[in-house]
């Protein structure tokens, strides 16, 4: 108990705070993986990164939210007849926990994907991230749920389980997308211990940062999973625009005949992520009449009140600009970034000498934003820093991706926030790292 | 277990969710109570609603989002040297989860308060409320972790720790702002139970709902308090902005010698609700070189990522236009609410009939936007129809802010978002209502 009291060093000097006496979500290596990154970055300036998965900066540059919010405030008029009082109210007071632009979004999706929801099943959240953390709250009641998680998986969805508490066990996405067989043995496992898969998260579209594609016959296999055993699976759809559109799968929230699926979208990368706009939609009934949404809703009251309506109006001009639809407005960026990942498939053909054992060896993913590339030696932080300071390359390491140490010879490469010329550049020295005999040393 | 199970209704039929299998939090009233003022307000648009303490409609006619976003845009220009390309990512991209107008903030906090905090020190929120949850979650390790709140309380603070299932309880407020001896009992009250009041919520500045300023001893007695207990303080300093200049007095922050003070501050009332945009200064130690902030920036990266640079960027243009002063920012709308404040004041005397037993009485606060008034019958929702119904007018159950079922007889009026002649109407037909036999009657 000693370790826990706050420590106060003099009777007039500052107390200081055991760290021993702060929540232990703090000590979870996933909350720092972010900070880490950034430091690295921050002390290589000159180095290229392959590290971000943020949006280029060239897709940015016709931003123009004076004209997005105009387009909002003009439909608010004209559709809703709203007085300029009226709109006022709606964009700078403070709003429905649940949004303002719930309509919009049920038009795209029921436009894009056919996906029919009503207005009230949506809720509007600042980006995916707290709609992870609505999401959680709401459906983890005690220790017995657990959440199974596909890895390797976006680490935000894994912080927000720590943040929370919630238990967490891994599935294999193995080979094909998702391991199956598996996930079984995972939801038997835990019910034998007497817990229970509460839901399985997953991000079926070209996902962070695996890059895999799950094909129809797995999506519908793991709905019939999910009834089987009985649990909701959380669809991350971050990713799902970059699909050409010969490839583009339905969703699993489209294939949902039973109310499974809760389905997370993000305008990070479609819009951008300076809003901070994403949503749920969860229109899963409730025993006593209401929907899920209604619970993220109550628990979003008591997290951020509501998403910005600022920033939610921007959205909301954008979508009006492009027919009411996620796809359209995705539509050229995806195209975009399907450029700049051939040019990093292409970069790593050109620069990257696989030897005998057939390694270094990549993937050659068809959408998103990401390669793993597979290396003879263990990728770690001190591996990074060999490759930041001595080739002028950064990148990720895998592992940091996996619930249970797996993917430690890994590194991902990320396409988005670089230009072609930095992409041929920046693999060119990768390399050079890989050739260092530091590493091809290794090799058998 | 069966009752915590996914109910599948029918083979083919969407599953309803167990109301028992979804998050505790969900069933305290705290998170359902502005949900419910809502609603009624919703069922009769007629009435004059004392409910919301929004700010008031006017405040709003002169905002200029694109003007203050100019205004910011130009200072990362000529002061931070930035290009246009450079100012786009920093409002447009991802950005720093500790936030980007820290610098502007710690300024202020300097300038209007004497408040020496590096800008590393602060995290910029999404409002008060991610404020308290990322601070609740920070500090609070365990079960045996409590936090004491100084009741009537303000609802926010509460859910927070519902959602975090954080244990809670209540300190009077008493006749002067906190009642100490109350205080101590409470915390050997807990450490005889094993467990320890870990940090403190009290809004020392004219609170919602009490509308009390907490006297300058008191100010040192809690800090005091503080010390010999081993706690922290969250300091809520939402409505400091109302204090008239004469009776302004020094945030609990500003008194901190020994760093005991977490200060919150939001600019949904100095600038408006629809930014989000809050603030927590919490420049502890933590053992091992770092700052509490820290832990705030890395719990938040798993919650909202950060807050929007967008909206952020905005409230540096307002804050640029005032002299880089959150008191400046706030001054006019501090005088406005002080009118209403007085209006809703001399109204209650004008409309308000006091009886034999001394009922209806009110307090009379020097700023804040909130009035009590006590009366002879129980306060709550079927009372609320009546008065809705009947009379016309609307307000807030006092009960809504106790944490053990006090405040039964007390009703909460706000003067924040309603005119001087609906404030006078809405007094008027208060008054009808306090003469209804059904209330008056019950009179001794």
């Amino acid at each position: 108990m000693a370790a826990r009291e706050l420590q106060t060093q003099a009777a007039a000097g500052p107390v200081v705070l055991a760290r021993s006496g702060l929540h232990a979500c703090l000590g979870e290596p996933v909350l720092g993986a972010i900070n880490f990154l950034n430091e690295v970055i921050d002390r290589y300036p000159e180095a290229i990164s392959f590290a971000p998965g943020a949006p280029a900066p060239s897709l940015l540059e016709t931003v123009d939210v004076a004209a997005d919010l105009e387009t909002y405030i003009a439909h608010l008029g004209r559709v809703e007849g709203l007085t300029e009082a009226q709109v006022r109210r709606r964009l700078y007071q403070y709003g429905p926990s649940r949004g303002i632009i719930n309509g919009l979004l049920a038009e795209a999706l029921q436009r894009d994907q056919g996906i029919e929801v009503a207005p009230g099943g949506i809720v509007v959240t600042v980006g995916f991230q707290e709609g992870m953390l609505l999401t959680l709250r709401a459906l983890f009641a005690g220790p017995g749920d657990v959440l199974a998680m596909v890895q390797p998986c976006f680490v935000g969805a894994v912080g927000a389980a720590r943040v929370l508490g919630i238990d967490t066990l891994p599935v294999d996405e193995g080979s094909e997308g998702v391991d199956l067989d598996q996930l079984r043995a995972v939801c038997a496992r835990a019910r034998a211990e007497g817990r229970r898969i509460r839901a399985v998260y997953v991000a079926p579209d070209y996902a962070n940062p695996s890059g895999t594609l799950l094909p129809l016959a797995l999506r519908v296999g793991l709905l019939e999973v999910a009834a089987q055993e009985d649990f909701l699976l959380l669809e991350d759809a971050t990713y799902g625009f970059t699909a050409p559109d010969e490839r583009a799968l339905p969703s699993l929230k489209a294939l949902d005949q039973e109310g499974r699926v809760i389905h997370f979208g993000t305008l990070a990368k479609i819009a951008m992520p300076g809003l901070r706009v994403g949503f749920v939609v969860a229109d899963q009934r409730v025993a006593g009449g209401t929907v899920l949404a209604d619970d993220l809703t109550a628990i979003k009251s008591m997290t951020t009140v509501n998403t910005s309506p600022v920033c939610q109006a921007i959205v909301g001009g954008m979508l009006l600009s492009h027919g009411v639809s996620l796809q359209a407005l995705g539509d050229a960026k995806g195209r975009y970034y399907g450029e700049r990942l051939n040019s990093l498939l292409s970069a790593l053909q050109r620069h990257v000498d696989t030897g005998k054992d057939g390694l270094p060896a990549w993937n050659r993913p068809r959408g998103g934003f990401f390669v793993r590339v597979r290396v003879p030696v263990v990728v770690d932080a001190a591996l990074l820093e060999v490759s930041a300071r001595d080739h002028g390359v950064l990148w990720t390491p895998m592992s940091s991706f996996y619930l249970d140490g797996g993917g430690r010879h890994e590194l991902r490469l990320s396409c988005s926030y670089l230009t072609d010329a930095q992409i041929d550049e920046g693999v060119s020295r990768l390399g050079r790292f890989l050739r260092d005999p530091r590493i091809c040393g290794k090799r058998p």
